[in-house]
């Protein structure tokens, strides 16, 4: 069944398929197959274990910590060809498809009636459902809708041991714990996601948008801080710092106001009433906070054009420097002005380049560092100010990561968040779905077999 | 530690924890314990795994299922004297309270700042914040800011064998599963809650109600599916049928249009424009379906009014026979009218009455059977109604339990809803939790040992 090009392997594949976003961790898979079916998958994974191989699922490979990087090579299972929607029930405000669906697809698919799946990351044109429900992924409409979790209300997997399991409920209520959340944001170690019911929601009917520049990085602060006390939910509320704006400029000629600090993107959604009202409660809030410029959009185009400062920041930074490495912390957003202050410090103390472009609603930081790759000593810099940085979410009572996940990036990490054990009750869990880990090993559990010496070839330290 | 009152045993303490609001199935304690600190909390764990005597959990007792009925007697553990809120993080919105405060005053504690604990059990003003964990409760506003889970960030318990374990993080985001969720809606399988970070929800500002009479069962649930299908979510939407306002005459002299077959309350939520917007737009809605009344609360004190018909429904049912037992099954919403015909219809053919009052918005069902229980023959005609109700909700795609839970009350049904491998890894991850089961056992996960002799005592059926 799974015959011609649904198998492939050779130098074309290892170079495909040996990382994922994370580009800075790398192995080569000895295949790659591309089954059409959840029986298909069933196959593999039933050779797999039967043969002692390991096996990595894998989307679109978007994922930015390495969670589709198949870390002791073996087989990765590739699910772009389950990319059929299944069902769709509009009475019920539901959805049933294939991993493989695209997120975009998903609310393509309902778009004529006015729904939509409200997880928005960035890379929703190509990620796909198995992959945004692996890494419970987020978007710059988190802050309103959630990330992937609340918006998944079954999963239906291909289990480590290569048996099928669907975990939670078409409805709401019980019995029993959600069981689809082990699932979502499980990073791939409890199974292949073959399929999910998910909920879709109404397109809300419409949007306002305001880019606000601020003089200080205190006063951006404060105004999210301000904005959010006020009981008012922005579908989007967006910072991006004077070194992402600097960039903007370099790379798309893109002006802003020369004493700008920070720059917040903030955007309601939702009835009109509701959202002429909310917004315009929201630009009172930010007046106070006298900004040095505010600009509304006037119609969608202007409303693209805003985002634009937003979406293309990761991508102008590329011009400031050959290399850039984004990290993903979160914080409680009441922390926001002592957290960028310690970023700022840590990078002026390391000799390296910051910039700051983040969810500021939720308190979802990502500091992205910018460097020369080639000079050992600065990826020595930024190794360290990274996990720095990480440990300060930590201690300001945040957490590793917001949407990213830990994959292999930051497993090292694990030992400063969870006590001994609360990571012996984790890894218990997963052994009781994954006793071998030959399902994604190395990923999100620290200290798994064979994995210590993946570490040491990749980044010179025992994590 | 445990000394003087805190330790009580003897037939009035027999009488009084015997069993919960689910009054059908008793089983008396060794003992019930009241700690003061999570530290008691431990010890007595620890002295119960240590002398293998069975212990139960227990908030208030208001739960409908038998989750704090101590099966198989052994210690109650009440969590009474757990009622310090230990700390509010207004800025982050957010609060720390110990698992005996009550719902209430979770909320009472943050009114000044705005802010609340959005679930809203009928049960809030005693019902507990560690209850509403362990059975995932739910209220009339659930349909808007869902059950208690959504607004969980962490959970402390001592685990079945002792350990303080505390699970989820008090921020958005990873890494890994939400452990959180595991806990929430286990009903108090995984350990005993004793403290708890919630998340705080912004008080609406204005709130519009509205009471409509309509003529036939099959108006009223198409209304519902409008009202829902349009887009706009309202903060509840509960339905009422026509022997609940029989009752509700009888007992409280409520008047209705004569040939009302169905009561829909619809409530609408948030900023005021928002509100008067949605409000106005149901109302459009509603009036298409040729409504034979439609009262508007124009103050505070007639929304209370419009709401009693709501609150007084089930105690109004008390009137019309010397027992009532309300079932809790959860259906897709599209599937609303074939399923109230099933409801009557098995009623009639039972000889038994059947009135229903319910969450319509999300498909949560409330089938309340009355009937003289002195009768043995009217008692089997409900147990036989009920389950057959059940296994309807199971063949429409639904679910055993909306917010009531399984405890012992249905957990003879789980083997209807869920196959032999997904019943198997419930299990075994109850187990690795809960071994020995000594932690309220016989509840949730059924064929426990030792639970099939308490089920014969009490039912005169093995489960």
């Amino acid at each position: 069944m799974l015959t011609g090009d649904a198998v492939r392997w050779g130098a074309a594949v290892d170079r495909a398929y040996d990382c994922d976003a994370y580009t800075v961790d790398r192995s080569a898979p000895a295949a790659v197959v591309l089954p059409s079916t959840e029986q298909e998958v069933q196959a593999v994974v039933r050779w797999c274990v039967a043969s002692r191989v390991p096996f990595t699922p894998r989307g679109a490979g978007t994922g930015l910590s390495g969670g589709a990087m198949p870390a002791l090579g073996g087989v990765v299972i590739s699910t772009k060809r389950l990319n059929r929607i299944l069902e769709v029930d509009l009475p019920n405000q539901r959805l049933h498809a294939e991993a493989g669906v695209t997120n975009s697809a998903l609310s393509k698919a309902v778009a004529h009636a006015g729904l939509h799946f409200a997880p928005d990351p960035s890379s929703q044109t190509v990620s796909t459902l198995g992959g945004n429900i692996a890494e419970n992924s987020g978007g710059p409409h988190t802050l309103k809708y959630g990330v992937t979790a609340p918006h998944i209300l079954t999963v239906r997997v291909v289990s480590p041991n290569g048996e099928m399991q669907e975990f939670g409920r078409r409805v709401v209520g019980g019995p029993g714990p959600a069981w689809e959340r082990l699932v979502v944001g499980s990073e791939g170690l409890l199974g292949v996601v073959v399929s999910a019911w998910v909920h879709l929601t109404p397109v809300p009917k419409a949007v306002q948008t305001v880019l606000v520049a601020l003089p200080t990085i205190r006063a951006a602060s404060d105004a999210v801080a301000s904005v959010i006390a006020s009981g008012i939910v922005p579908a989007a509320l967006e910072m991006m710092d004077r070194n992402i704006l600097m960039a903007l400029k370099v790379a798309f000629g893109l002006e802003f106001p020369a004493d700008t600090a920070a720059l917040l993107l903030l955007e309601c959604d939702g009835e009109p009433k509701q959202v002429e009202e909310d917004f315009a409660r929201m630009l009172a809030i930010l007046k106070g906070f006298a900004p040095l410029e505010l600009r509304v959009a006037s119609d969608e185009a202007e409303r693209k054009s805003l985002w634009t400062a937003r979406k293309k920041g990761i991508g102008a930074m590329g011009r400031l420097a050959p290399t850039i490495v984004t990290h993903d912390g979160v914080i409680p957003p009441s922390t926001l002005p002592d957290m960028l202050e310690f970023v700022y410090a840590v990078a002026a103390r390391e000799g390296i380049g910051v910039a700051n472009l983040f969810h500021a609603g939720d308190g979802n930081l990502h500091p992205c560092f910018y460097f020369d790759d080639r000079d050992p000593k600065q990826v020595e810099s930024v190794v360290r100010a990274g996990e720095e940085i990480m440990r300060k979410c930590l201690e300001l009572g945040g957490s590793l990561t917001g949407e990213h996940g830990i994959g292999v990036e930051k497993v090292g990490l694990m030992h400063a968040m969870f006590g001994p054990e609360d990571m012996a009750l984790q890894r218990r869990v997963k052994e009781l779905f994954n006793p071998d880990t030959l399902c994604n090993p190395c990923k999100l559990i620290p200290d798994q077999k064979g994995c210590v010496e993946h570490m040491v070839r990749w980044r010179g330290v025992a994590t």
